[in-house]
């Protein structure tokens, strides 16, 4: 729970000023949105809009709340830097490094092969072993 | 272009019908929410408002609309799937899977760079080198 939480009562949460509305103690924002952080909502509001930002708060148990309301603001910033892709931008650059990862490591492991068996092979001759 | 896009006159988008409004030639949803799919639109518009999904395509140029829509409706879909990380959830996943795969490929490659100088040393030694 964000430390701003408490003041609710001396200066409204970040979303309530940019709502210009009264922030009262059962504001479902307060807890994540603290005055400090006046982007975090901006961002929010713009992409999802309140409404929608209330309707997810509501819809999740207040201790996944911090998590959602982060996972909202980091979509949300992403979609405002590339409105084309946002964040879904990052899953396909992630999605391309994991299959170029895999193809490496899979290269990397059959060449370890290669060496084992060549090392294998090395050893039984230099020790008196058979080729085939 | 959806192929649906030549249809506006016909039926209305996606959009239209759920919004309860007549589509017009210049519907700028049309061409994205074609009829046959009433859940696209009706997850954009439930995660993103109306509102908020048009400005986005309004920024956008037209051959990027396409490619907004489609980011839009995945981001739509996995925060209606999950609504506390959305397609964050995603983005964590992969991540986690690049930093093991690329643990395990420095393994690999460490693996691999052992094989190799025991492999020297053993031909070396095979054929009359010296061990140190």
């Amino acid at each position: 729970m964000s430390s701003s939480y408490s003041n609710y009562t001396n200066s409204p949460c970040a979303a309530c000023k940019f709502l210009r509305r009264k922030c009262t103690s059962e504001c479902v924002f307060a807890p994540y949105f603290p005055p400090e952080e006046p982007t975090k909502f901006a961002n929010v509001h713009r992409i999802f809009g309140a409404s929608n930002v209330s309707k997810i708060l509501h819809e999740v148990a207040p201790h996944q709340r911090e998590d959602a309301v982060n996972s909202l603001a980091y979509e949300a910033e992403a979609r405002l830097k590339d409105p084309v892709y946002g964040c879904v931008g990052a899953i396909s650059v992630l999605q391309r490094q994991v299959l170029r990862l895999q193809r490496e490591l899979e290269e990397t492991n059959a060449d370890l092969m290669r060496y084992a068996s060549c090392l294998g092979n090395e050893t039984t001759s230099a020790y008196g072993g058979r080729r085939s």
